[in-house]
């Protein structure tokens, strides 16, 4: 069964070869969508070579529906993205991966219908295919190389997808670290700083404040975990016993 | 010759199949980025399979330095990302393409000189190659399904890079840092490293390993000057000099 969030459906519009279409299935899966239809592929249906190729990825295959053409398979859709690199005259909006998903999340989340259209691999998408969309995805690539092939495409809509079904923080700390609060910064740098003078490190004297003032700042801009304050503590510690014994 | 946009390097660690290090150079020419490095590639080099399935991006194969180890590859980098689908028990920012794309483009229109390293297709990254890195890019994919492969990862983050690079950098990266480079904290690790061993501070032996591991990742992670790495230095070389008086 189809995981029971709303999502868009991924077309692949007369796809040539099943290794392909096993690729796209992956690329499908590892973001979460696990909505296939698939038009008129051109070595029939099932295909082993898809199914070699999707492996972890098999129930995309199984479950997807077959259609004959492009309107029987975005007919109950209410809104369609056809995906290509060149938009070829039609006079349609234009959205790159990221705008169209985010649009996409929105429509889905107000109870809308989406599907977005692949072409098949060496042809691209037709205009006639292509009027059939409200809107053209279109990823800005190198243009002296524009050489995506469809699992890349897929996959890169995908992405996308989740970026924008998600709402990922963009940064995350990793939050397992255990992190050293101020209290135990400020005695690591009393520790260095006291053991280092007796070492004779601030020298010459008219510049131990600043050199003093450099190590705080070290410590304090590093973000240190409880462990690794406890390192730094042993390597001190490790250093004096190491002077003592002589 | 490669273009003369600045851009980050992409740094393949001991790839296995030809074809894999062809795709990615293809997923690299996609968004612009054409400079590869390559770390002991397993089939040897040059690889008439990976020439074969970059057509089109043949040039970045031609102009790819190679390399026997990681710290070769990255020395003359100042920052440098892992990706990793799985940062194991190393604290080390996390981020995602986006942001970490978005945060190399600043810090190279700084002037910086940022590497993006990928792990070999099975293992994934070791973690001594991990330690090596200021922070992980991890790709946001279902947990359910986790597969990106070399290429896949490759593309992503190429696609965030051409993102970032062609919008102008949301985040200011402190330019008036005189950041110390990979081969400078490497230098700094190492002499760490040999003059803790000889304190005697890996103990016991069995926890030597992972106690080096640790130490090395707590200086990668560290956003360190030129000048911070100097005191550093001459910290430990202070304590030495401390215990061989006596």
């Amino acid at each position: 069964m189809p995981s029971p969030d709303p999502q868009p459906a991924f077309v692949l519009i007369r796809p040539q070869m099943g290794e392909n279409i096993g690729a796209a299935a992956r690329a499908m899966w590892n973001f979460g969508l696990d909505r296939m239809r698939i038009i008129a592929p051109r070595d029939g249906w099932p295909n082993q070579k898809a199914v070699a190729m999707a492996s972890g990825a098999g129930r995309l295959l199984d479950e997807a529906q077959l259609f004959d053409d492009t309107p029987a398979a975005i007919g109950d859709f209410d809104y369609v993205y056809a995906t290509t690199a060149r938009p070829r005259g039609l006079t349609k909006p234009v959205l790159t991966p990221e705008a169209a998903m985010a649009e996409a999340s929105a429509r889905i989340a107000a109870g809308g219908k989406v599907a977005v259209m692949f072409g098949p691999e060496r042809a691209g998408m037709e205009n006639d295919d292509i009027a059939r969309a409200n809107a053209i995805i279109s990823v800005p690539v190198n243009p002296d190389f524009p050489s995506l092939n469809l699992a890349q495409c897929v996959l890169l809509v995908g992405y996308e997808w989740r970026r924008a079904a998600t709402v990922t923080p963009p940064l995350r700390v990793d939050a397992s670290g255990d992190w050293a609060a101020q209290i135990e910064i400020e005695k690591l740098a009393a520790h260095y700083e006291d053991r280092l003078d007796a070492a004779g490190f601030f020298f010459p004297a008219h510049k131990a404040a600043n050199m003093k003032l450099n190590l705080r700042n070290l410590w304090s801009r590093m973000p240190m975990t409880r462990a690794d304050v406890q390192m730094l503590h042993g390597i001190m510690r490790q250093m004096v016993r190491w002077k003592e014994k002589g």
